[in-house]
């Protein structure tokens, strides 16, 4: 049995988008309970609307705090003791849930997840990491803004957390890791990624190397290891450029008549196109390097892209990610 | 008149591809004169072909060595000082051209271009930069791969080189400049960015902050500055995705005979979708902050890509980009 806590108040929608995810994923998945925390009055509300109350895998904790996207995480940690947050990450600590989920404010959450949960033995610094589609099927990419400073170690602390996790999920035990590194110009990559470089060659990972920006979507390695300064620009203008893609092709498709009716007869097609790629199918950065699993959801999810999140945690669950990552720094340290 | 020192033997195709997009470019624009720099008998060959012979536009320069792209900076710089990349930088030093061009070798083409031209006045490094299409319009990004570790007074001097630019290509006399930052988590931006955006605040430029990843493709600011590792690491996961993007819709056109008849249908939609995002449009990458006015281009470009690379060039003789810069570091200077 797989239990997931979580917070109902995070995100742009709150209870409604978060509580019938919950639902869609209790029924979707059998073996699974779920702690919906926050306003519980409007918790109730939202479950007897999709007739669900008195369901005795849901139960309910009350919060009376929100932690808002634009408070600082200091403040979030030291000011919102009772934050749906804070009571979702402390029943992880507790043991009363198996992981937990919100798509709340990322740095509040990383705080809180730090001070409740501490890091892993051997991790100096959790990272966050997502799993981005590719030619050939997806690739896992850390850290994406936890640390924007990284030594050479901390690096290699990524790429051995980042392997541990493809192995948990997806039964790969030898997975590939990449180094995300610059190809063309005189000197290659400055002083940490070539120290990193010595040591993930060095370390029993299934190093390949440097991958340079355009491997990612290529597929080249399972894994790509950065600073989270360069993770977060890379996911953010892949972002942005899918963004201006898909606007001008929708503006290409309604510029006149003809356009608008190739428009409809290319509709399968664009569809099955827009669902390969759909961002919702992706939902769900793992804060990786702690001692529990807490999973981020984008604060824009739906109720699709906020079940996928949820469904991410249970998959984390069985595969046993915080086991594997410790026996890999186990390893490491032997 | 113009004069542009073509460094023919360069790029994936040499001579077949660089004579014939400087015959174009002739053609196309009244006022210029070229250089065709490498080996001469092969550049009269290629010449003769095309009914270009005698031409009194062009000037034949023979060098006897080629700069290949796996030759180190230093290695090409010294070991290779009758390359046609060197012939071509000499001309520019010597005056007898106003702008030169090359497919070749990045990292030779910058350390040919330093050692020879030198920098302008108050420019510590040159950077590269390259401009992507936006929402709205286009952009200019830099430094793109010349400088992997910048401190703040690199990323402010960058931020007035694209400055001076965008006004000498586009007549904007107060383009946006933009820091390349991230924003979401715990701490926005590493140190440099931190003291760089407090520089780029008090320059005297149109600065409008920290922009994401994502605002590069929306357009939010003409000139988007950062270190030269985050500038590659974006363009080259943007042409991944574009890639990854282009070839999976191609894919879903070609799966079935509905979706075969569908691309038939849909042809000029999507082909007025493709020349808007034609990479070979934005060819032609500036070797900005030299005492001469230096272009790159992709090593791959075909005779459309190259001639847009020497329009460019040709674009930035127009609009006195070297002088532009000067200027305004003389501003700063004061």
């Amino acid at each position: 049995m797989i239990t997931v806590a979580i917070d109902c108040m995070g995100g742009d929608y709150g209870p409604k988008v978060t509580v019938s995810a919950a639902l869609a994923f209790l029924s979707s998945h059998a073996d699974t309970h779920v702690f919906l925390i926050g306003d519980s009055p409007e918790i109730e509300r939202q479950l007897a609307r999709q007739r669900a109350a008195g369901d005795e895998r849901i139960r309910v904790r009350h919060a009376t705090e929100v932690v808002q996207m634009d408070d600082s995480p200091a403040a979030a940690l030291r000011g919102k003791k009772d934050s749906s947050m804070r009571v979702m990450v402390d029943l992880v600590k507790s043991g009363e849930a198996d992981a937990c989920v919100s798509a709340g404010n990322t740095g509040a959450l990383m705080a809180i997840g730090r001070f409740v949960l501490k890091t892993l033995p051997g991790i100096d610094r959790p990272a966050i990491v997502s799993i981005l589609p590719t030619m050939s099927g997806q690739t896992y990419v850390l850290d994406l803004g936890a640390n924007v400073d990284c030594g050479p170690e901390h690096l290699l602390q990524f790429g051995l957390m980042g392997a541990s996790l493809v192995t948990a999920i997806e039964h790969k035990e030898r997975p590939t890791v990449g180094l995300l590194n610059i190809g063309e110009e005189a000197i290659k990559g400055n002083e940490v990624v070539k120290r990193a470089a010595e040591l993930l060659a060095a370390s029993g990972l299934n190093f390949v190397g440097n991958v340079e920006g355009d491997d990612i979507y290529r597929g080249r390695s399972d894994v790509v290891v950065c600073d989270g300064f360069v993770g977060n620009v890379a996911l953010k203008t892949s972002e942005g450029l899918a963004q201006m893609l898909g606007a001008a092709l929708k503006e290409e498709f309604s510029k006149n008549l003809y356009s608008k009716l190739a428009a409809l007869v290319a509709w399968p097609v664009i569809s099955a196109f827009r669902r390969r790629f759909d961002h919702r199918r992706y939902n769900g950065a793992t804060l990786i390097g702690l001692r529990g699993i807490v999973i981020k959801s984008h604060g824009s999810a739906d109720v699709f892209g906020f079940q996928k999140a949820l469904e991410r945690a249970m998959e984390e669950v069985r595969g046993n990610v915080l086991s594997r990552i410790s026996g890999r720094f186990g390893e490491e340290a032997a």
